[in-house]
Parts: structure tokens; sequence; C-alpha cells
């Protein structure tokens, strides 16, 4: 069921099998897979996944190529629920290992906020990344292309740009060797640093030798109309035309409130093995939280196969039930 | 395009870039990733992958859950076909590895058969397998259930039996623990052997101890009617009431085309790394051909993960693309 402020209290004396950090497509589908093995999860939700931000997805087998990543996630939800899984939306603060449970602390409520307290077997940290924008005075401006023609995943929308005029916007200098790969798609690249960096003399001349436009200006606004960006202009007041545009300034990991366990990373992911356990036997990570492909369709298997994991331990641990009817007679 | 004996000789001039033997939910996602990364890619489909028996996807994320696994296959055939994909209805019969390429040896038409050779630098092993169903005098009355009530699956379907009546259709004695687990859904299980072997005591005992019945008479056929199986038959006259049925009799696998090549395996399963690489460098295996969960949503990922793998490795051995417009200038 929908979780609210009516009903917190009666889930906090339960303890969940699996509560899953996390609304997205991993996090979704991890749930439709453990309340189909009859086990009781809670998905804890803050809203506006990444793929939330997808206003096409082109490549998720079975859906139309034109389907929004909301409308995968609402069908998600409807899916879950219609299994009696529980939804709270609210924001992880922190989980705590007591051993044989974890308890998870909430945030419900952006105003008057309540602070739950719930208990669980097994957790699925399926809460993912967000992409870092440029950051400009007025953010609006970047909302209104992002997620459209000025994309964030190069793996997802690379064949979108295919020989158009392209935008690179960088955070760093270590995100600039990403244009030998964009130029699969179209050679034609201008880097943006938004002034944020000195680019090396090395890279300098790496990118002119290949014949890419590197700008240093700071960025003013994203121009364009109808959520279709064609260009951009910068704070000296010249304009760059562009057709396209893709954002590859590293992102933000949704992991603080792991901070207290001690879990075994590579660079900001986490560590798993092929069903999604992490160096902590009762802690699964999936989607783009963990080493691996960011693609809503890896996430979705991903989902699968760390509750049906969980579910093998669970039921072994069970044993065999026998059917009485049978024993008495 | 979709080929046929008509434009078969001009693609037999070509080199493509990944061969997909199988148009199952792994092929189908595998060649919209290739084709979306500029890639030219080949499925070979021999027609009726196991999702296509699957009367109702419960579990696939974003699909209602009542979709016949035929319509996501219709789906992902015609996404592909969108991107300009390749599709061939056909029967692989062998692959000889030439060092740089591969040929594949295609069946095409069942009568008057043609036998054209395709060749490709990657191959992507997607063929699957199918599940071997209780051999009896009528197969029309096995196929009447087998995908509706008869599931194949315990791991798809253990929701649809909770609390039936079971019957539990197993070939030998190493299918029958899988009884434990069914156990999980529904302790009501009646294990038929169809004859087939002598159950060992031992096994016998531990069934008696659980309330399981056995049932060693062969079957005769199914009951029910609308695809709704009811009951057992058994060639004595005698008929068994039963509300579900699970068949765990083994499968078959689709890999003799690969009897060529020597690939590490598990079982009747390839291994693969991560990204579903065999241990041939230019070989990868998706989906239920490889070690790992037999899921549609699986496969679907598993697709995405060996197409991008292999992009990214023929994009780095291609370097990067100059923008030349500049360099000119």
């Amino acid at each position: 069921m929908q979780i609210s402020q009516k009903n917190l209290s009666e889930k906090q004396d339960l303890i969940y099998d699996v509560i899953v950090v996390g609304g997205g497509a991993g996090g979704l589908s991890a749930g439709i897979y453990l309340q189909r093995y009859r086990l009781s999860s809670l998905i804890i939700d803050k809203g506006k996944a990444r793929s939330f931000w997808m206003q096409e997805l082109h490549n998720y087998l079975g859906l139309p190529p034109d389907t929004p990543g909301r409308v995968l996630l609402q069908k998600g939800k409807e899916h879950f629920l219609s299994l009696d899984g529980d939804l709270l939306n609210g924001y992880v603060e922190q989980v705590i290992d007591e051993g044989e449970t974890f308890s998870v602390r909430v945030k419900v409520g952006r105003q008057n906020s309540v602070y739950p307290v719930f208990r669980t077997k097994y957790l699925i940290a399926a809460s993912g990344i967000i992409d870092k924008l440029p950051m400009l005075d007025d953010m609006q401006n970047v909302y209104e292309y992002a997620g459209y023609n000025l994309h964030v995943c190069m793996i997802c929308d690379g064949y979108e740009i295919i020989d158009k005029k392209c935008g690179l916007f960088v955070g760093s200098e270590a995100n600039i060797p990403l244009v030998e790969s964009v130029s699969w798609f179209t050679p034609k690249i201008t880097v943006f640093t938004h002034g944020a960096f000195t680019v090396s003399e090395e890279m300098r001349l790496r990118l002119k030798s290949l014949g890419y436009q590197l700008v240093e200006t700071p960025i003013k606004q994203f121009l364009g109309e109808n959520h279709q960006m064609n260009g951009v202009e910068l704070v000296n007041g010249e304009t760059v035309e562009l057709e396209t545009g893709l954002i590859a300034m590293g992102s933000h990991y949704h992991n603080t409130y792991l901070q207290g366990i001690t879990l075994e990373m590579q660079g900001n992911n986490l560590v798993t093995d092929k069903m999604g356990r992490t160096s902590h036997p009762r802690i699964f990570a999936i989607g783009d939280l963990k080493v691996g492909l960011n693609q809503v369709i890896v996430a979705a298997g991903d989902g699968a196969l760390a509750a049906t994991e969980i579910w093998r331990e669970i039921r072994r641990n069970a044993g065999a039930k026998p059917w009485l009817e049978n024993l008495s007679a």
C-alpha cells in the first residue's frame, strides 16, 4: 500500500524482509519480484529518479521508443502496489546495522517532517545517481532542455546526436577524454568548460589536432525553444550555434545513508557479485550505484537478480513446508 | 530489413559487426543497442523463443502483467527493424572461427531449404533453451495447457500457484528436490514421474515425510478446458485432481552451432564475464544460454551489456574521428 503519515506507525512494528532504498527502475523491478516471491518489501522513494528526467527511453525492450521515463516509473509503481508492496515517499537518512536486522531512518515530508524508523532483514540500495548540471544563474534555463536534446547519457542518446553540432559540457579536465567516444556519433564537437577549470596545454593541443572547438568563457544561458536547445550564449555576449548537447560533468551518488557501514567500493560505485550482493552479506546494490553500466534495462534486470538471491536465502533457511493434511491423515 | 530469399545474396557480401543468434528478448535487446551504436547487426531467429510460449509475463517492469511473451517479441522486432537492423528467419547450423571473422551457415526455409553463409566480426549467442515436456501420445494435449496454468518456470510463476494443488512433472530423480522450493508457494504437491525412472527409497521416504504425493504411473493425458488444466488421467484410468502444474524436466540447449569452438562451460551453460563475454574474446553469450538466472528482464539487460562491450571495443580500435572541416580550414 501507499504509506502516508496516517499509517506510518503500524508499519514500524514490522520487520520487513527487504527494504529497497529508491523507487527507480531497479528498485521497482526488485519490488515486483520480491512481492511475487511472497516476501514483504518496502520501497522508500525520494522521487525523481534519474530516469524520471528522461523524456524518451529509446532502448528499453518492449516499450515504444518515445516512452517517457516517468511513464515507466508510474507503471512500475502501479504494478508493485497491485502486488501489495509497501511504498513510502521519503528520504532515507541513515541505515544502522543491528546484526540480524537493519534500522532505516527516514525523513518524511519536506515541511513538518517526521522521522519514522523501519526495520528489515535485507537492504537493497537502489537509490542511484543524478547528473551534475552546469550551474547557471537561472537553473530553470537548464531544466528547460536537459533530458530533451541536451542529453546526459551518451550510451542512451548517442544515436540522437549523430552528425549534429554537439556541445559537450564538462566539469573538469577528467571529463574531456569523453570527446573521443562522442566523436563516434559526431565529430562536430565543441567542448565547454564554463570557466570552471584551466585546460592543460596537452589537452588543448589534442582537441585542436582533432578539430574540436574549445570554449572556456562561462555560459550565460542556453538558447532555444520548445525544449529544443539550439545554442549557447556566453557571458561575453557571444553565441555558439549547436544542434544538440551532452552534459558530462560526473554524478552525485545517493548513498550517504550507507556511510556508517563499511562496504567495498570501486571509485564511487559499490562492488557487487553477479547477483548484486555487496561485501555485506545482507546488503545488495543495483542499478547506477553499483559498478556496471548505467542503463534502465540493466537496472531492471539487476532488480530481478537481487530479489531472487534474497528469496533463495530466506527460502533455504525456512526449509520445506509439509502438506500437513496428508501427514495428519 | 527483414531478409528474404530474394535479398539473401547481397547480404552475404557484407561483414557484419555482429551476428546475433536468436531473436528472443536477449537477442532483440542486443540488436536495438547495436543498431543505436551505429554498428551493423543481423539477428537470425529460428522463431518461437522460450518467451513466445509464455501467455503472460507477470514480472517485466513497464509491461502490464498480462502481456503475452509473443507481444514483447513482436514489439522488439519492430523496434529493431525501425533502426535498420537485419532480421532473418532461419536456423543457424554452424559457426566457424576464421580468425578475424566468423562464418555463420544458416538453414533458411523448411522445404526447398537454402544454406546461405554470413560473415561477422563478433557473435552473440542468444539462442536460449526450451523446456523438455512430458512426452504423451497426443502432444497437442500438452501444448493445450503448457504456458497457461501448466507452468515451466517456478521463478516466473510461483506466485500463480500459491496454495493450489500442484502437479510437479519431473524427468529424473535429479529434478525432484525442486519440491522443496515449490513448497514455498504451495505444499500441496503431487510429483509425477510419468514412469520414466525408478524413484530411490530415500527420496520416496523424504517425499512421504513431507506429505507430498508421488505418482509413478504414466500419464495418459492432461484434463481441463479453455487452457486451464484441472487434473491428470493416468494410463490405468485413474485421475488425479489438480489446480495447477509445474513442468521441471530440464531443458534443451540451442547451442549445437557452437560445437566446433572450444568454450568454457559450467554444466550446459556458457561461462561469461559480467558483460557477457565468453572465454572466446569475440563470442558473447546472453540470456538462458549463459550461467545465470533465466528471466526475460535479465536477458534484456544482458543484451544491453554485450552490445555495449562490443561497441566499446570496436570504437576504441577505430580511434577518435576528427572534425575535418576545422582541420582543413
